[in-house]
């Protein structure tokens, strides 16, 4: 993945990751430098990849790679030109590795970088309120609204004729052309991602970003995560209401509806024209089908079809759900 | 409706209507100044309706107005001094129509007209924080304590004795006397309204407004979107826990108690001395009857009668909701 | 219940308490010194306690407390040395008497002596952003990160190596080391507890705090409400997601991870090492094992003891929820 926002600290020679990574086995014949660390299918031969379980079986047979970090049971499935690297924990070593790689990922502590938009480039063609900051790589289209105390932290990109409500903050995000983001949202900060370890918690490095596209709304008080690995996005043209929660790397589909105070956790995908009432919830990993409606309330915890209506928790049919509850 | 806050750009000549409407069935015998949009009870001579639903039919029949907005199917049952204006969908219609009266009521861009509080009138009379925004026709009572970034937008009126949180946003809202809003709310935001249409959404306008009466507390984080054609409520000596959602349109009677993350969807009307428990949802269009009590986490999907109390999702009897999950 | 943070504003005369208390039933003999307002356990001979139930019986046989607020019919369980002032409602006179002790506790308004930060001793040693606010009786360990626009209001304690959020509030709150609060929080207001009287409610005074333990990190847009009597506790290294509303007198214990949208409700005791779901919601006054794990959605309304894996509403054994639901 190659990454907008993030700076790449690599390369790193690979005698430095091996040593980073407190990995026994050194396979090295000689030394490399590996510039990135990225997924199977993307990794180049100057890179580093990982492979953890056996549901990527055919990407690792064909990975281009030239180091893996594995376990000792997958790592038959690699190709000849991949060393495996072997560790106990292969996400554990990820993270410390993506953390060697990208270490401004892991913690959101406030952009001190920020100062007041009258000092910056925006203040001619940019109608802003009150206490105004604006922090370093931030662009801003044409005909742009910001409001009162909002704070634009670094690497965020803001289409045209956007609006973007007071004491909202943005970080780390693409925002397309035409969105309006209202009041009181935190856009863009990191996952709750990390692995749980007694007295002191690892934290997952946050390398993907926020993309909002075309025309979308987003209501007051909702945050909205960036992405792990991947990046958190919000379709075209889909409004949603206020206090919602989307974590992160999830995906929202074209023209999508979404009413107050839902959550959506970490990594699921929901589809196109998605109507799904207020305070429901869906878990992570799950892939919602499009043109699905999802009652208000309920709690989704596996995946749905297209064109389904659903609703309950469990949701089910909505058919079902009113027979069973007559 | 007479619109405290909201400015109407009419009166508009019925040719201009017309024609902003693409109505193709001129019915116009002679030019008239329309001088707002109303419902079919309040409309006079000199404004325009609209009939979208045979429930209203008693309305259709006795309504003053000279033109309303209605179908082909229902347009019999308006009186001879009513002209029918005949479109497709009644209520896209009056959505363009009343953003053509009030073209301010749509979005909900920051308020550029708020200044610095210290060069108010309300300097002298007002006790308040640091960075304090006022807009545009404001009033604030005596003995009020307003915090630190707060903006008080445009169009809101404070009474006596009122504490609002720091970092709280209101605007289009009327709150009454000993009203204690807390941290970080936003009240008066326009609801979640509009009609889906691909890749662009119509924004409905809302010009109604919030009101708070007497003696409230707003519970920190919550948000209550004002009304679209009627008033958003909270009733004398109601009290609102943290994270709650109010949404457009509805009215909660006196001395209830909303605890914490509850939504209430939006139209529903709860009665008095009414108790939600916590993270409760009440699907929009209800009627919550007085003196109910609804169990923490309950999801309301049809009209509760006084004096039940109920729990569950679907929300029931609570001796029923018990006795079915001993 | 020695208070770190609000002034006891005793000593108060027993007979200025007893007119306060608009008690008829005058027991005294001759003039005391109340020096403070405690529980049956911790009340000394110089203060005056309460006793409102049967469940307390045995504590209240063996007070040291010379007074206690009870009612005609308990008032036998007390020991010669302590006096019973008989009231009606126990709870409405200890709410009196608790505000005439820590009137400060009772609201929540802004802090107007917060001053910016640059004007404070913490300009040299703190890393800040813009338009910090500081209280008085505020301290703020070494190496910390206080992001824009945050107010640190009177009573609060900051350890080292923290990182606090943009527009964050704390208040009443002891935040000990290597603790991240995200932006948008509220942290240490007053609990949602008042006595329901018609047209006017009266407000329970919050003299507790919240206490923050090592490591924990606290989600964007997230409230915790401080304790009335006793505290609220985040044990050390649990981490909050997002929109996460902790009530007054909760106490969380080490190594729990919470998801998004979690509300706990008053008075819960959570163990060590719960993991608890998106959405999720807890009654008050329930007690959750260690180890536990609650699924996503789940409404708890009764005990969890250790180990046990419940979801549904209400919740229930993981294991026959599936199969209820299959």
């Amino acid at each position: 993945m190659s990454n907008p926002f993030f700076k790449n600290h690599g390369p790193f020679k690979i005698s430095e990751i091996i040593k980073s990574l407190n990995i026994q086995n050194n396979p090295l014949s000689k030394e490399h430098e590996i510039q990135d660390i990225k997924d199977l299918l993307t990794s180049t031969e100057s890179d580093i990849s990982f492979f953890h379980s056996k549901k990527y079986k055919n990407l690792a047979n064909n990975t281009k790679a030239s180091f893996c970090i594995t376990t000792d049971s997958l790592k038959s499935e690699l190709p000849k030109n991949c060393l495996p690297l072997l560790v106990n924990n292969v996400l554990v070593s990820v993270s410390k590795l993506t953390a060697l790689f990208y270490p401004d990922s892991i913690n959101d502590d406030f952009d001190h970088t920020a100062i007041d938009i009258v000092k910056t480039k925006f203040v001619d063609n940019v109608k802003y309120g009150r206490n105004v900051l604006v922090g370093e790589n931030v662009s801003v289209g044409s005909n742009c609204l910001i409001g009162h105390n909002v704070i634009i932290e670094k690497n965020t990109s803001i289409g045209n004729n956007c609006s973007i409500g007071s004491n909202t903050i943005i970080r780390n995000s693409i925002i397309k052309n035409n969105v309006k983001i209202l009041d009181n949202c935190v856009i863009g900060k990191h996952g709750f991602g990390f692995f749980p370890i007694k007295n002191r918690n690892l934290r997952y490095p946050h390398i993907g970003i926020v993309l909002i596209e075309d025309n979308c709304e987003i209501g007051c008080g909702s945050t909205i995560d960036r992405g792990s690995m991947s990046n958190t996005i919000i379709g075209k043209n889909t409004f949603l209401d206020n206090q919602i929660h989307i974590a992160h790397n999830v995906k929202i589909g074209e023209n999508s509806i979404i009413a107050g105070q839902v959550g959506i956790a970490g990594s699921s995908i929901i589809g196109t024209n998605v109507k799904i009432g207020g305070q429901a919830g869906i878990s992570g990993h799950l892939k919602i089908g499009d043109n699905v409606e999802i009652g208000g309330g309920s709690g989704v915890i596996k995946d749905i079809p297209d064109n389904a209506k659903v609703m309950g928790y469990p949701a089910k049919n909505v058919r079902e759900f009113l027979k069973d509850n007559k």
